[in-house]
């Protein structure tokens, strides 16, 4: 087997099982012996938590985007440095819950003009893209209901922000198709099962047989 | 008298006398009916000052030097928009004590490798300079005694880092090199009347009398 790290990192909207995909994918790997670390986004690290306290807390309107996006690259570059990278480097599988696709996704639908800074900022202090990035894809009106049963609450869809819901589908998309060779778009749509297998399958094509 | 708004720093090692000449110069432009905004760095903003509490709270290992830099350049961001900007916009004086010339500085002692990222982040996220830099330069052993003799101790110049004081000196100087257009060097070893007087001419040829 392998001992060189591999990165991967589990995107799409809020219920489509990217938890539950990179926790069954961790258990997997695991279970064939692989060294796993399995880490999130934002935070991954003491210091992006405390980061992220930061920005969350208090009045949303405190930090304009710009600060936001130095402050969201801040906890990265924390977590990259203390998290990521010393796991790859003792070759590790490194799977983390989100990563900088969705602060792409998330800045394009609300502040589309600064995509040049997040980009650069990213070159600049980040530099690293996971070797395969994860795409579960799937009907936002299906992951409002997964969010809502696992609440217990019965509210129309709209409640939720189904819109919004879709264009972070969309936007998703979007980055799947501007960096077609690490991505990989797996519907989510089915059992938790099949998507684990889909899951399986797309990342032993991606990576050559290595997972 | 010209509303156009100015942005003035001041810079220089510790006990040179830019808090003292920063006060000073704000108290002569409102007397002349110039409308003045005092401000600081690190800090300057509510955000910016939490930012520089978090950074330096805690163990200082605990951020990288990359990471740092982030976090100061959001704290500066933040400073910038909601202090700086604004106050210029209205035709203000801004006076600076210390801004990303004392960044570049401490930057080119402790990680010199680091001044091309340093640059970079303010080219993208700053993009400004102030009008004027008035750098107070001194012997360090003066500006220590003048420290020792504020807080009322005797100890020996080494043991409160004149060496150090002297590099930060060299890197003061060297910048005001690096950017003859704006900086001003004032010498700060005579009384502090003899340097405002010194202040109020150099930036009275500077800015073509405006101040
Ligand atoms: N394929 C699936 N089919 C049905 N329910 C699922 C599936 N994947 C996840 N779930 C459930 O949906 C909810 C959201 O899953 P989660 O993995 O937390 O999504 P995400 O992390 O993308 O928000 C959870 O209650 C989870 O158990
Ligand atoms: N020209 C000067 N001559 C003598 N003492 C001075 C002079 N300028 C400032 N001081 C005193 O030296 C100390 C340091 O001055 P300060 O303005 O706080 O320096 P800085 O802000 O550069 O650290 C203060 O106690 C101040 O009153
Ligand atoms: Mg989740
Ligand atoms: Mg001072």
């Amino acid at each position: 087997m392998s001992q060189r790290g591999l990165f991967i990192s589990f995107e799409g909207i809020d219920g489509s099982g990217k938890s539950t995909q990179a926790r069954l994918l961790a258990e997997r790997l695991e279970a064939e012996g692989r060294e796993v670390v399995l880490t999130r986004e934002p935070g991954g690290s003491p210091g992006a938590e405390e980061i992220r306290a930061l920005v969350l807390q208090g009045d949303p309107d405190r930090w304009s985007a710009e600060t936001e996006i130095l402050l969201f690259t801040a906890a990265r570059r924390d977590h990259l440095e203390r998290t990521i990278r010393p796991a790859l480097a003792a070759g590790k599988v490194v799977i983390c819950d989100r990563f900088a696709d969705s602060t792409r996704m998330y800045q394009g639908l609300s502040r589309g003009d600064l995509r040049g800074v997040v980009d650069a900022l990213h070159d600049l202090m980040i530099g690293l893209e996971p070797d395969v990035t994860v795409l579960i894809d799937m009907d936002p009106a299906k992951g409002l209901d997964r969010a809502l049963s696992r609440q217990g609450i019965e509210e129309r869809f709209e409640d939720f922000g189904e819109d919004l819901q879709r264009e972070m589908r969309a936007g998703f998309l979007a980055l799947s198709q501007e960096y077609p060779d690490r991505f990989v778009v797996i519907d989510g749509g089915r059992d938790i099962d099949a998507v684990a297998a889909d899951v399986a399958q797309a990342l032993s094509a991606k990576t050559g047989g290595i997972t």
